[in-house]
């Protein structure tokens, strides 16, 4: 299924995308589409046996705005060169375990919200990331395929940085993380079963119309499975926290000089197979 | 004021410590202490007359735990290596600007809970802080006294950090200071009218009975207007946002080899004045 949160900011309905493409309106069968939602199987069986019957009410898609398909989200833990061709395209060695930090839920954005330059900022770059949606408490996990049974769905994420706040200010990269509006989610959450192999999954990014990232999760050195296996050892994660996987080769900051950062008035369009596209324009802050 | 949140894992309730040391019970007045509350100045100052009136139900403090004193927080932002004493400690110079990490709301726990040693954990360390607060959105504040405006309240924190996970596993410093349990916050929220000098306060940590951290908030590099003012340019800060104002020296970290790391079994106790005391009992995970 690929569900939905429409509506005006903060004020957003629980939706679904059915198999036909026709928008319909959740909000009289479930609260919101959030980690309670994702934990609870007989509630989401429910969603199932409404969509296959075509009972749901249909909405009209003209003018309403896509928010963010999840709600209350915890925590979102970010991998760090998690590409071969990233790490390659910035000099770096592939990290022997994976490298992870933190990105605050207040920094969600809808996929076509604006998203704001930060003042002072002269290094805003893009990373189209795959995002795992946790949907069960992992914790001391044993191995990569309880990981991947922890999954409860994908979402697409714009995972934007600021690169001198990230590594030439001194300290961890949530710096440069942590800006708002930073992380544009969504379309769609699509659950686990839409998506048979997150490992063969193109991943694409445009700016102005340039192709700009044009790679595949098949790229990943931690695969989905193994990264959310990884974290439990560290931290507990709860449903409805989002792990983002990491980002391919393309990135302004891997770019020779002069590096094409973001300034106000550039769109970026990104895509993952099966979990839509998103549109940003970049303003200043 | 002293707000708190006392009552089952789960299921708090908010309280209220009157001048008299007289636990009363909240419940009847605010729905819990949490970000909206400290937001809310008329809700504040219906609290604050019925303190002073007397008019609110006592509780039996007898058996009746203490939970952390916020709901719904939105992030933790830490300050690492804010103490002249604790940078001198482990060799590092002071830093030229803040450093910041996170750590997710999940890893709050009560002031008197258990803390879990992870799963493989050899260097479990203590940190006591400064919490700070937040009371209004702060973004893109002019200065350090704006800062201070911002700030609702203090609390007492254990930044409770795994070093082999924060500094020897690659990558930031998230790893280690986000295991679960890892945040015992409390036992009140004093607001900050209680604390007129948050730069004039005594820090105290001991394990098992022994003073290991002993030093005040006057050593650190970054005041806690500073502090506010300075994260307010890379991200947004939100009512129940909390601020951790990094820790004094004392550490495990600190000491001469071999260092005293905590095992399953080791009692903490901290308290900084005027926000009361904690006492953790650490056991395996």
């Amino acid at each position: 299924m690929k569900l939905l949160r429409v509506g005006p900011v903060g004020a957003e309905r629980p939706a679904l995308l059915d198999r036909d493409g026709i928008l319909r309106d959740l909000s009289g069968l479930v609260a919101d589409v959030d980690g309670a939602l994702l934990a609870d199987d007989s509630a989401l069986s429910r969603v199932r046996a409404a969509a296959q019957a075509g009972s749901l009410p249909v909405l009209d898609p003209e003018g309403l705005r896509i928010g963010a398909p999840l709600s209350r989200i915890g925590k979102i833990v970010g991998i760090g060169l998690n590409y071969f061709g990233h790490a390659a395209e910035i000099g770096a060695e592939p990290p022997a375990e994976p490298i992870l930090f933190l990105k605050a839920a207040d920094t969600v954005v809808g996929p076509d919200d604006t998203v704001l330059i930060p003042r002072g900022s002269v290094k805003t770059d893009w990373e189209a990331e795959l995002g795992v949606v946790i949907g069960s408490t992992a914790r001391y996990l044993e191995s990569a395929e309880e990981g991947l049974a922890h999954v409860a769905g994908y979402v697409l994420v714009n995972d934007v940085s600021e690169r001198e706040f990230q590594i030439e200010r001194g300290g961890t990269w949530d710096k440069g993380k942590n800006c708002e509006t930073f992380t544009p989610v969504g379309p769609w959450l699509a659950t686990a079963d839409e998506i048979p192999d997150p490992q063969a999954l193109d991943v694409r990014l445009w700016v102005n119309g340039e192709l700009r990232q044009d790679g595949s999760t098949a790229d990943q050195i931690f695969p989905v499975g193994e990264v959310v296996h990884y974290l439990s050892r560290f931290m507990t994660l709860h449903p409805g926290d989002v792990v983002i996987t990491g980002t391919p080769g393309g990135v302004a900051m891997g770019q020779p000089e002069p590096k094409p950062y973001l300034r106000a008035g550039d769109v970026v369009e990104l895509e993952i197979d099966g979990l839509g596209r998103q549109r940003q324009e970049f303003k200043s802050a």
